[in-house]
């Protein structure tokens, strides 16, 4: 059995930017040899999010328009009124989408479909860094 | 220690289709004798998703209802402009959603509610047959 | 290798009720000895969620608002004419976030962002008692 914890960095631009980090995940199986199993992607901070989607940039566009219709950038937050901070909006978008993710592993392989890619959505009002943590488990 | 990668195959005519697959991943289980540990549920391909949710026809009608209302069918999207697939839609609803579902297992069985079955949504805009993959990780 | 089931109960008052579990979570980490790996958080029920946000009541009350603009209370659900429960707007909301998180652990801690929590949302119409299911996997 492999368990395994990673991480990498990815620089963001915030305001729903959208990251592909499929390359870095398959590069940390690879590293490490795991063979079958399962990658929980995970991004710390209450303001980014992972899913899966086709990476092309109609695609990107209209999810990033679906964020703003779910969760609007300039209605009133309450979170803004108390801390100033501005990003309500961002909060509320990365509860809802969700920060973990879990894709199995198959011969060495993400199991993904051909135009599936995984992707790190920064939904916070300003460029952040931010860490990306990876824990294999499985079989090598 | 089990670490075992299956998979099944489903039916699905698009548009939404909300497919119970509980039975099914509650026999891989059985099958492999796990106990006690978490089951990965998890579809490959950028339209579609995983989810619980009650399954009766009411409940399954409305949860399609507001995933229109999330992204509906009949505005524009880029994605469609640039590609001509027509399922724009399907993909941030999936993306929103999201691909992976994990589940733990207790006594040999799946701990869900008396209600709660695992569905599989298949948002794009056509007949498909989908692979569901399963990774099973606990003790016998 | 640990993988270790657990589980504790909350009490909730339902109506999207956003209850902070980040401490029980630790607590069990801490109790069984894991240093790195994967914890699985899950809700059995189909009207609960589990995700993560800052928690703070600013916060809380916009993804409350938001929830309720996705899945109104006030409009009609068929699982509500055909059962008379009364929470159809309950399924949707839970089907739509989800009720699985899987959160990392690094030196006996969960990896999460520094004003991030772990919450569960109980979206029924009623008070609860819920209990939230912990799988633990990793090194000891």
């Amino acid at each position: 059995m492999i368990s395994k914890l990673l991480e990498f960095e990815i620089q963001s631009q915030g305001f729903t930017d959208i990251i592909d980090v499929t390359g870095k995940v398959r590069r940390t199986l690879q590293q490490e040899g795991l063979k079958e199993g399962t990658v929980t992607i995970f991004t710390p901070g209450a303001t980014a999010s992972v899913t899966t989607i086709e990476y092309e940039s109609g695609a990107v566009s209209d999810l990033k328009s679906a964020i703003e219709r779910m969760a609007p950038e300039n209605i009133n937050y309450k979170h803004d009124a108390r801390w100033g901070d501005g990003n309500g909006f961002s909060h509320v978008r990365a509860a809802i989408i969700g920060p973990s993710l879990c894709v199995p592993v198959e011969n060495g392989n993400l199991v993904l479909g051909t135009w599936q890619q995984i992707v790190v959505i920064d939904h916070d009002n300003r460029p952040r860094n931010r860490r990306v943590v990876i824990h294999l488990l499985g079989t090598g």
